[in-house]
């Protein structure tokens, strides 16, 4: 299982306070927790005061590239923002995300190619929030046109399948996980990505959920994830689940992990 | 999900001393603990002192009847005592187990088609402990043909794939979760159910690695679960499954469970 670390995010405020007062050894031990608890990649966002993204992305990107190496994934709303960022990027990095939406398929597609990086892709179309497995999978298929055409391999994109909280949509988890299996089945190349934490908005003893949803999505070939690896309970989950499906093998890395208490 | 509690049986010491001491209170303590816990049916085998399994069978079964009334699970591998139990459950047990041994579905079917029980059929056959996926759907199939014979319906009989630990077989638990997908696929009718703690005999921290077994095997759509439902790991892990597959309407038993802090 890949890992995105989703802790250096400018929406938490002690990553607004380390932004604004240019705290950068408050960044890079955001940075070495997340890529010593297991993290593939670090999601790094600024986005939270616009008028300042650029300057405060160049500067967290430098920020964090002084304390890990692992490649970031540059997570912002604005294309002028992705494409600073991915200038600076010492190793080749993962654009989270697009949509099916014209105007962000337009904007974004040309500076991923440009820079061979990987992306995430949200199962939304201009039609807006998709209802059922169909209308994530008619998003899906449209990404895919258009990565043809600017000539993307598929094997680059990670697809997520858009989660909504079962508190207000119960559906919503079985539906996040079929649309995981619909893309393995009619895309084979491509990679799937989910985030956690927004399937228990609004339930009692999130974790719970968050880590049982986690093993539901696995079960259905979840290539990717995005959360904290820091929390005990999804660094258990992962190290599992890595056992069972045979990705850690002799499940050498799990009988570590709790050797050590991790886990 | 259907749970099975597993704590009434005579390999563990706790059960085998009241049995031998007829301590009916011990036993009825067991039984209530394990519905409270939310167990759907109870498992009760006397089978550790085969000499007196009869007669021990025959007073557990009076003896959990008297304090519960759940359905009883009839866990012998000896016909006779198979069949006395049947005649003395008050309600419509299940049988637990046969195999596709001829000496086995001969042996209990016609016990099980009597009483009109529900079965657990391990996908094991004369050809011995199954290797993969393509013998233990070979076991099923046998079983599902014997079980037209007598006229038993699908519906009442739950196929287990038989797990092996990972610590020695590593692909052992996705060829569980694929035998449970490839039961729903070719016999709809059917019914799955598994033990869980096999998988993850020999190496530390069980409980995680049970309740990820668990999680997938929920994932590929299984029904039924033979386990203990008073470990708190395994309740927690039974709700959240439940109210993400939308078995646990608006996750209403899922917020009290987390209110009385049982989970």
């Amino acid at each position: 299982m890949i890992v995105v670390g989703e802790r250096i995010n400018s929406t938490r405020k002690v990553i607004a306070d380390a932004l604004r007062e240019r705290d950068a050894e408050a960044i890079r031990q955001e940075a070495r927790n997340q890529v010593e608890a297991g993290a593939d990649l670090l999601d790094v966002n600024a986005a939270a005061n616009p008028g300042k993204e650029i300057e405060d992305l160049q500067w967290l990107i430098a920020t964090v590239q002084s304390a890990v190496d692992v490649p970031l994934a540059i997570d912002s709303p604005n294309p002028k923002a992705i494409a600073v960022g991915l200038s600076i990027c010492k190793k080749t990095p993962m654009v989270n995300s697009i949509t099916a939406e014209r105007k962000r398929l337009e904007d974004v597609l040309p500076l991923v190619a440009r820079h061979d990086a990987s992306l995430v892709a949200l199962a939304l179309d201009d039609a807006g929030m998709p209802n059922t497995i169909q209308d994530r999978m008619k998003a899906i298929s449209t990404v895919v046109m258009e990565l043809e055409i600017v000539k993307i391999p598929l094997s680059r994109v990670y697809f997520d399948p858009l989660v909504r909280p079962i508190s207000t949509e119960q559906g919503q988890a079985m539906m996040a996980v079929e649309t995981i299996r619909a893309v393995k089945r009619e895309f084979p190349e491509a990679r799937t990505i989910c985030g956690l934490s927004n399937i228990s908005f609004g339930l009692p003893k999130r974790h719970l959920i968050n880590r049982n949803f986690l093993a539901l999505l696995v079960g259905a070939g979840l290539d990717a994830v995005i959360t904290d690896p820091t929390e005990r309970e999804i660094a258990g989950t992962l190290a599992c689940l890595d056992a069972l499906t045979c990705k850690d093998e002799f499940c050498l890395k799990y009988i570590q992990l709790c050797r050590e208490g991790k886990i």
